[in-house]
């Protein structure tokens, strides 16, 4: 898939809307994918995103480890997949080789790219104070790409215990917001 | 509208989708409504959820001062006065009587609930250590309400500059995801 760099600027409309997304990571030879709901802006520009990881998930040490990862936006077509990724743990599976996925490489952090998703966003640990409490990290995107091709991603929304809203029609209301 | 008291749960399916939310806030006879999309889940139960607000936005001093808001969740039905909430401030309008919104009396905090709203959960704020740098407050949900009757509620999700995602069709898969 060939993508292309994304603004920093435009990336809140990419995470806003609530999508499950699928965290890469990887240190000294370890990489890994975990499926997670819990994010959310926390500035425009450069852009800042909170997520949680629980200390149980494998992908918690790696993430504090190595201090960067990928935030990649799977849409529908990748559904079963996504929760197949959310239904195993990087101690016992490659994901990648078993699920099928493909790891790119990034061009800023050690994490890899999910050559499938419609859009993925370099990132690095920028505050982890509140890691030891809640599992809140903050993130600084540092790089953004995107699938041109997809203007309208059918990305999917966790509703619990594997029910997910699919994304559905756009309506424009005018509007001042940002 | 008759609303039902709601599992504390199940609230994290309520807003892992990530709708836009209007959170309501009163403290001294001021009350308020703010349009918010950057808000997550932190923990299961009790339920503890993240939101920022920006140290602009008149209803940040009034959760301050009360430590108490109420997140009112929203459907396509509401937009234009989801909107039209997010384009205008506290300090000029009283939002629930220029768009016609019904304050109802929360049954644990002192914000009013949004009787239109399909969905509403009474919080209590209990970290305000990311506050000031990042305008970041970890709120408690006491008490939740729903509709019952609306099984399939259409949320919206905010795609920026007053483009907005609606909630589309339900897919089911077998997890072992809570």
């Amino acid at each position: 898939m060939a993508k292309q760099p994304f603004p920093l600027s435009d990336v809140y409309g990419l995470l806003e809307p609530g999508p499950v997304v699928l965290l890469t990571t990887g240190s000294g030879g370890r990489t890994n994918i975990m499926t997670l709901s819990w994010h959310t802006m926390i500035e425009f520009e450069p852009p800042l995103v909170g997520c949680v990881l629980s200390n149980r998930d494998y992908s918690f040490d790696i993430l504090r480890e190595s201090g960067e990862c990928v935030i990649n936006i799977p849409t529908v077509e990748l559904a079963e997949k996504v929760v197949a990724c959310g239904n195993t743990s990087g101690r016992e599976v490659d994901k990648f080789t078993t699920f099928g996925l493909t790891p790119v490489d990034a061009e800023l952090v050690s994490a890899p790219l999910i050559d499938e998703c419609h859009a993925n966003l370099e990132c690095k640990v920028v505050d982890d104070r509140m890691v030891n409490q809640y599992g809140f990290f903050i993130l600084q995107v540092l790089k953004a790409w995107i699938d041109p091709l997809r203007a309208h991603p059918r990305t999917i929304h966790h509703l619990g215990k594997g029910a997910f809203m699919v994304a559905g029609e756009t309506i424009r209301l005018p509007s001042k917001m940002k």
